[in-house]
């Protein structure tokens, strides 16, 4: 997507291939530098230190990462110690196993010489497969866009309320929740985005708005306790989210507080979507609330938050009082009977264990 | 209530009157400082700058800064002044008005000599008072607890949820949500408050947090949008919340986010009680959604916040992209069907109008 008039990628290749160019996203929404990794060792420090975050990002900088491997030394040895450190810089990312089985295997039966030259086709596959999975999902998504404005014909605008940041930064590009806005803009359309801020990381005032920012889409930061306030006040046309896990079901986990947003969605008649791509539907698991444990993160995401001051120094200040706890469950599950439908690649699909298998027909037996 | 092993009063009279005593809330929760005042128009400043803020309180200190004025000045001219002056520091405060237009007419049939004592006997009478309204309400409160916990004879402890702050602070003592919690500890009860952080002035992460921390009351600090999870997870056995203005009809207009819990607490079956003083109803009006205006707040109360940095120094940070616009409604209204009773002065009620009324039969014809 754009930034000022430039288009960028969260991830691409430089050099054929020798180097790898990233946006430094500790940073955002404060500074916007580019970070170029080396090699694996880099890759494995910027999935680490969160330089880049978000499901697919990290799976396709895993592979990027695999593929610089291959030019320190093309060895198995190496290659095989390269993913192993590679995997273990987020530990729970579903993604950065998937992109390394992908790619190891396939390298080690290629002979060194050409093991480069495979990384990299791999490498710009997995990236660019992400774009296309996201702008179909996008397609569909803006369907659902032009579906709500024909039944509103006198609206000036379409207000769309999102949480947290499934925008192009967490993907290579175009995000999940935020593909169908960009397309939607892109086309003319007239959108308008209520942003949570997300708190306790923010990910909403920070990487949503400054990617709406950059693209040059109209976008207002709220509290994440006003959206019930707008929706009651007809100030909301639709919900869309993203998801870090849905069942089979169409049980929908995503950032916390995502759930308080459904329920207000439910009361006012306002739809609520979940977008995503289909790899985050887990198809062993059916009763989200059970089934799908919630990480609980340091409580100091509560008490300190991080921010420019006046002399726009990046500071980190405390809110609380010196010895208050704070507790911090990352995700909630919004139950499937809150949810309007699922926007996945293939299409959308109602949130039942029936609508989303006429779809992945081939997880029926699972 | 206590802070450390002392107890105090948000506000109090010292040296016959001749003083008044104020905690500094601009400092909570990080610095602990009191304020003397020794003039009408250093009690107009503390009101305007909230130095002391909650209508219950803005209304005491209005009435001690008349007391002040008296000591300066006792003619009718410079009281009728004062009282100008003390009300238009916080233009939209009601017990503003109502605490200088019981007071002024008083003084000014008393002789002028008089006028002193006349005036310190009424800002304590409504300083007193204030405190017994908000002990009374506090006994009822404490009974719905009670009422709860013996529903559930294996629970250890009781998870309360709040949300804003409507404790001491914001009255002259006990506050309205948080009286019956301070009631409950003080007598034994085993009480943990969930406390809502309440983005964006954070009065949950910085006031209620310091209150119950003084108070020696267990709590846990949470990003707003932790609720609903917390409420899925059966971790809150009741939400209690204060009012800044309730319909006769029993609608809840309070703190931005109160609705999104009411939502969440009604979908888990957690009871769900507004605490208020009688004077927050409005027997005027009955649709909550449609008669009450919301203030819209600066977005700098989003885009921006005080912390503390490393070196404890109060420190202004910004938190999103330079440019990105903010909303912020600082109230909305949650309609009487979500709100499982109404706690006053005169007992607990159901949020309708029959019931109500039977409270307070002096309004039905209003």
């Amino acid at each position: 997507m754009k930034v000022g008039n430039k288009h960028y990628r969260s991830i691409w290749l430089e050099d054929e291939g020798h180097k790898v160019a990233v946006i430094d996203q500790t940073l955002l929404p404060f500074r916007f530098e580019i970070r170029q990794l080396t090699s694996s060792d880099e890759a494995v420090a910027a999935i680490r230190d969160m330089v880049v975050r978000g499901a697919p990002l990290i799976g396709a900088t895993a592979s990027c990462g695999l593929m610089l491997a291959t030019l320190q030394d093309p060895s198995d040895t190496y290659l095989k110690q390269a993913a192993e450190q590679l995997l273990v810089a987020r530990p729970t990312a579903v993604n950065l196993r998937w992109a390394l089985d992908r790619m190891l295997p396939e390298l080690l039966t290629a002979n060194e010489s050409d093991r480069f030259a495979t990384a990299r086709h791999l490498a710009q596959s997995i990236c660019d497969e992400d774009v296309h999975i996201n702008s179909t999902l996008g397609d569909h998504g803006l369907g659902v866009f032009q579906d709500i404005l024909k039944t509103r014909p006198d609206s000036q605008v379409l207000n769309v309320l999102t949480h947290c940041n499934a925008g192009w930064l967490a993907t290579v590009d175009w995000g999940t929740a935020l593909a169908p806005i960009f397309k939607g803009h892109d086309q003319g359309m007239n959108i308008h985005v209520w942003v949570d801020e997300t708190r306790p990381r923010n990910q909403g005032a920070s990487l949503t708005a400054w990617e709406l920012q950059a693209h040059g889409i109209p976008h207002t930061v709220i509290a994440d306790n006003a959206g019930g306030h707008l929706m009651q006040h007809q100030q909301v046309d639709v919900c869309i989210v993203g998801s870090d896990r849905t069942t089979r079901s169409g049980d929908v986990c995503n950032k916390i507080g995502t759930y308080l947003k459904a329920l207000a969605a439910h009361d006012n008649g306002v739809p609520f979507y979940a977008a995503l791509p289909s790899s985050t539907i887990d198809w062993t698991i059916r009763d989200g609330l059970v089934e799908i444990p919630i990480e609980s993160r340091p409580g100091t995401e509560v008490t300190h938050i991080t921010g420019v001051d006046r002399d726009d120094q990046l500071t980190r200040v405390r809110l609380t009082p010196e010895g208050s706890p704070a507790a911090n469950p990352a995700f909630d599950v919004t139950p499937r009977h809150y949810v309007s439908g699922i926007i996945t690649e293939r299409g959308v699909s109602s949130a039942s264990e029936k609508a989303l298998l006429e779809l992945y027909p081939e997880h029926a037996d699972s």
